[in-house]
This record gives C-alpha cells, sequence and structure tokens, in this order.
C-alpha cells in the first residue's frame, strides 16, 4: 500500500482548504491548485500548502494523492485536465455532493483504477480559502464510492486520506450513494427552499415565523450554485422523492379539506412515530 | 377600567399552568380548575392557585377574569359552561392557537362583549402542569383578538393580563389572525410532517438525515392530538397555503426533471432571496 505522505489539493475553497489544513496538520505535504491565485498565495502564507501546481497540473508527478475539491459541475473537467499526469498517482478522490457522474467519468477517462470518490457530510455556510479550518470534517461521516474497477490500494490510499482529515467512513456504491443523499439531503433542500418560495408568494417573511417555522425554513438560504448543480446532477433520483412528498401533502391537504379527524389524526401520529420512534 | 385582580384559569396544564405562575408571581389572586384534580392540587401546593373553582364553574364570580387554556376543540364547550356564571366578568380570554371559531362562540353565547380572544407564540415541547414555569410568555407575542362587540373594558383588561404574564401585545381580527396563521404556523408544520411522512415511506430514518435534514423535520414530532385540532379548525385557510407549497414543489420537480438549468437556478435563488433579504 502506497503510503499518503504527499497530496495535491485542486480547490482550495472551504472543503478543499479544510481537507488541506487538516492534512498539513497531519504532516502531510500539500501541493494545491485554485483558480483564485490569492487564494493559492494565502495558503502558502499559512504554511498549508508547500508548493503551487501549474493550471495544467504541472508537478503532480510528486503527488501521491489528487484531492479534487471543486463545484459538482467542474469537477469531471478537472479531472479531465488532471488525468493524463495522474498515472503515477495511487488515489484520485473528490469531495462532490453527487457520485455516479464522477465515477462514471473517472471510468471513461481509464483512471477508473485508481479512482473512489467521495462525500464528506460536511459544509459551511461561508465559503473560500478564509472560511476552510482544520476541524471541519472531524467526526464526519465520508461516504466513499469506489469505480467498479478500483484497485485495492486506491481504496486503502482513500481510507487513510479521509481518515486523517477526520472522517468516519462509509464505503458504498455511487449510484446507491445518488438514491440515499436524494431522500436524506437534496429532498429537504428542495422542501425548504419550497417553503420559502410559497411564503414569498404570500408575502410572509422569515422574520414573521417562529421559532419552528425558522427551522424548517433554514435550508432555504444554501447556494444557488451548488444547490443547482446537485439537483440537475441527481435529477433522476430526485424526483420520484418530490413526486413522493407531493403525493403526501395532498393526502394531507385532502383529509383537512374534508375534515376527515381520523385521517389528520393518523397522518400526525404517523409523522411523529418517524420523528420520535 | 376593572383591574384584574383575580383570575380564574380553566386548564393547567402547561399554557394555563405557566399563565398562572406568572400572574401569581405578580400578585394576582388565582382561582383554579383542571379535569385533573391532581394538577389542581399540584397548583394548590405550589401556592399558585388560591381556590379551586367547580366543575361547573362554582366560584367563577369572585374573578375578574376568566382565561381558558384548553385544547382548541374543547374550548368552546368549556366556554358553555362558564358562560352563565360569567356575567360579572371583566373579561374572558382564552390560548388557543386558531381565534375565528372561538370568539365566533363567544358571539353566539352572548358574550361577546367580554370576550377578547389571545393566542400567545409560546409553547413547549412537555405538557401538564409539572412542565408550566412562569417565564413561558416571556417576550413572546401575544395576538389578541376582539369579538365584534368586545367592550374596551374587556380590551383594557386582556391587554393587562396578558402584559402581566409577560406577552408583547398585536391585537388583530380573528379571520386575519387565522389566515396569517395558516402560513406562519400551520404551514411549515403540516410540510415538517408530510417530510416525514414520505422519509418513512422510503425507510429512511430521522437519525439518517444529517443537521439540515433534522432541522426541516423538527417539527414532526409535534402533538397530534394538537395538531389535529388547529388543522381542522383552520381548514379554509390552510388549504390553499398546501396547494401552493404543492404547485412549487412541482415546479422544482418539473425544472429539475428537464433539466431546465436556468429555472433551477432561479427558483433556488429566490427562495435565497427570500430567506435572507
Amino acid at each position: 500500500m502506497t503510503a499518503v505522505r504527499t497530496v495535491a489539493v485542486a480547490g482550495l475553497g472551504v472543503i478543499g482548504g479544510s481537507a488541506a489544513r487538516a492534512l498539513s496538520a497531519r504532516g502531510v505535504r500539500v501541493l494545491g491548485q485554485d483558480a483564485d491565485a490569492a487564494s493559492v498565495r494565502a495558503a502558502m502564507d499559512a504554511g498549508v500548502v508547500a508548493r503551487a501546481l501549474g493550471d495544467d497540473f504541472e508537478g503532480l508527478e510528486d503527488a501521491d494523492a489528487l484531492l479534487i475539491a471543486v463545484p459538482v459541475r467542474a469537477a469531471a473537467e478537472v479531472l479531465a485536465r488532471a488525468a493524463p499526469r495522474a498515472r503515477s498517482l495511487a488515489l484520485i478522490t473528490d469531495a462532490g455532493s453527487t457520485k455516479a457522474s464522477i465515477v462514471a467519468a473517472a471510468e471513461r477517462l481509464g483512471v477508473g483504477d485508481r479512482f473512489v470518490g467521495a462525500h464528506p457530510l460536511a459544509g459551511s455556510h461561508e465559503s473560500g480559502w478564509a472560511a476552510a479550518r482544520a476541524e471541519l470534517f472531524a467526526g464526519a461521516t465520508v461516504y466513499l464510492t469506489p469505480a467498479a474497477g478500483s484497485s485495492d490500494d486506491a481504496l486503502s490510499s482513500a481510507r487513510e486520506l479521509w481518515t486523517m482529515v477526520g472522517g468516519r467512513l462509509v464505503v458504498i456504491d455511487a449510484a446507491a450513494h445518488d438514491r440515499r443523499l436524494a431522500w436524506t439531503s437534496h429532498l429537504p433542500q428542495l422542501v425548504s427552499s419550497a417553503l420559502g418560495l410559497a411564503l414569498a408568494d404570500a408575502s410572509i417573511g422569515r422574520a414573521d415565523l417562529g421559532p419552528g417555522g425558522r427551522d424548517v425554513t433554514r435550508l432555504a438560504a444554501s447556494s444557488p450554485a451548488m444547490w443547482t448543480d446537485i439537483a440537475l446532477d441527481n435529477a433522476a433520483a430526485i424526483a420520484p422523492a418530490l413526486a413522493a412528498i407531493e403525493r403526501r401533502i395532498a393526502e394531507l391537504r385532502a383529509a383537512v379539506q374534508s375534515a376527515d379527524e381520523a385521517a389528520v389524526r393518523e397522518l400526525f401520529a404517523s409523522a411523529r412515530a418517524w420523528a420520535e420512534p
């Protein structure tokens, strides 16, 4: 197994920057790249990034592993640029919220043997290098999604890397990951956003809500750019989840409108039984 | 104006009990009634309730005001029982989450002149006298909904009583209150419950969610009995609010399914603009 001693990080925002900080704190040598030259300089000034990589990943050959931490929609293009210089790497991993498309891209680009996708369940309302902190992933679940042909060495290296940044690892098939996240993450986000839209239509402000309503709408403030990427990338799994809640809301509405007390009570009771098993 | 020196509280649960504690702490004499005799005894042992009222409100004539703090569905019946002995009272008020039906009941029972409905925006996950605390309403918005024929004296007394328990008062028409609360309170509750139901259908547990998803589903644990009452009592205002979010979710689903990036981005951006104006 290849020990992970030098890691190239592409994208020094809050995710990549936090991983770089955590790795550096564990004694790993970090090579850095970001479209924003100021972020690379700041990461070098902070002593986190030892050396900058070129725009076309010049210098990547010195790394054991590459972590791609750019927005979901840009990840495949970054992977394509890095692939020609990645032949000697033990591991290519990423940090995107959807996994099937990037795993497919790795296989298509001929680097599936060393690719293991990753999705750390951690983030921040802030963005950019300035918001990066070494503890971001401490204790967080990190899904690892190997490609069809991922080598044992790549998976071992992925475990080593993501354990070093603090993750609790769960290995899962990429398509199963995306189906699961459509329910556990994407559906709550979309419902919170839809509630914000409906309240906006009714001229109700978020400040008009009580503590409960503010909880339900908290996610409506999430990044439109990030969630547009995720929603489009995982549309096939998200659409049935949205249809499912449309059915449940329509069912509640029908029970309320027809004053069907037993049905209304049963729906609230089932929801509570789910929330407090 | 009649000073509020003696208040009868019907229902010594977390709402009525907290009001009783707050009033007692402000030097008001409290008479108490509850279907559960043990709650009345506990409130008397605590020195909060000075005297128990009879089941048919025997002794109510000694009070200046009556506060009905029972579940929404039981309030009109309690009001009907109290009305014959309430002729000398300056004020009858309540604490229910919906207001049009109880105001209409007061008018029907011939006590509209002294009735001012109230809805304090405060509550607790716990219930019963044991959960009552004097500070529950400190700083909370309290909607006051006069009847068509409420006297100035009744409104002044309602202001005095609800200010003494710590409320920040907002006087509003009962029907307007119910329409507003359908959006600000009932819709978030129903959406959170519906999300719980949809996730249960997909065999996703609440523990499987991240912090964001747990926020969106927190209200799903609310009391089925209380929310069945509210949903049925305010069905006319709730149904259009549910229809509105069904339309917005369907719109999001259509945009996602057709990979209409501009539409998806615009929806997320509008939701965010609402959440962070």
